[in-house]
């Protein structure tokens, strides 16, 4: 890295954000911790501090702030907001991240029937932040299937990411960046295949249910 | 099982149907090939019955006949024809799956972009089969992420199945087949999750291209 990467994280306040704030500040990232609410962001910014770097003992670089104030800081902005607050969340933050890389978490989880899939009007959700965020932005969609516990307990994962986009010049970042959260990455395509992980989440939380688990996937046979 | 099974492969001299004919086979089970052309299933038959069976040493029981007389004679029909032949091939047995399991195994790719998701008209191709075959056949769908390769080669399965479909009673039947196949398999809900699996065939081929493989996913954190 040429220089030390801020990573704003919006909507950094939930678990799979704060899960992916906790791993990627231990992995030595200067973490944004983004929310509607200030209170919020430097409460969960507080207690993520509380936590001693694993790797290095250093403390953690954490940052909180308003998800627009995070989002025009940091160098790439992670989205990780309820499905239901995606587009005006996006629409809120499109001014200022114009030429940078987005990766959108959305997964079109429709409650109380979210253990069946639903098809968003785009056709996934990682093109509706396409839509919205417009040509400039380098687009992603990946941590469909991580479960959030998981990444919070600190433990190794034991699951793989499904990263999807069309900037080929971008995804090496992406792919570094999933790295750094202990997980591997795998190019699943174009942003219209993001439907793929998207809707797998709903088969997973229906297998969650069976197995009082949490499920996630690996893909095999590539070696 | 109370009477030995017999489990009829529409479209079984392609690369999917023929791989689980031989697993079936091999697991005991009286398999029937069926083709539009009895030359071609005849043709596979007879190239299936030239292995022994790995287990037992027993001869394999395969059979041949059209698709629609094989429909007719199974207990359980399994659909293994391209895309674009799927409506047409489940009219034509319609008449004679009433009341019986059909497992689809179509995946909605569309020639040359196959690394490219396509969503079809009903959400998922196995809504589509449920919609040509109506309410009295127990339709499930499966088999969408296997490489076909893999199961023609007899190696041990490094991949799982999910299986989908809404009719809770007939499910254990269909588990039991997917074992029997060499596999574990996943209950991930009614027909229109199915399209999880079915996108998810384009993004292993995405990432078949990367890898020069033959990619499948394992479902993991589930102990």
């Amino acid at each position: 890295m040429i220089k030390p990467l801020k990573i704003g994280i919006v909507g950094g306040t939930g678990a799979l954000g704060s899960g992916l704030a906790a791993r990627w500040a231990d992995a030595g990232l200067h973490v944004l911790i983004g929310s509607r609410r200030i209170e919020s962001a430097q409460e969960m910014s507080n207690k993520l501090l509380q936590v001693k770097n694993g790797k290095a003992g250093d403390p953690r670089r954490i940052s909180a702030g308003l998800n627009f104030d995070i989002a025009s800081e940091a160098d790439i902005v992670v989205v990780t907001v309820p499905y239901d607050q995606q587009e005006g969340t996006l629409q809120s933050i499109r001014d200022v991240v114009q030429g940078k890389i987005v990766i959108d978490t959305s997964v079109p989880l429709v409650p109380p029937k979210v253990g069946t899939v639903q098809i968003p009007k785009n056709g996934a959700a990682a093109v509706t932040a396409k839509f919205v965020l417009g040509e400039e932005v380098k687009v992603f969609s990946a941590f469909h299937n991580v479960a959030a516990d998981k990444l919070q307990s600190m433990e190794p994962l034991d699951c793989d990411v499904l990263v999807f986009g069309d900037d080929k010049e971008a995804r090496p970042i992406v792919t570094a960046l999933v790295e750094d959260a202990g997980m591997r990455a795998f190019n699943g395509g174009g942003l219209a295949n993001s439907i793929a992980a998207e809707a797998l989440t709903s088969v997973l939380i229906t297998i969650n249910r069976q197995y009082k688990c949490q499920a996630g996937i690996r893909i095999v046979g590539t070696e």
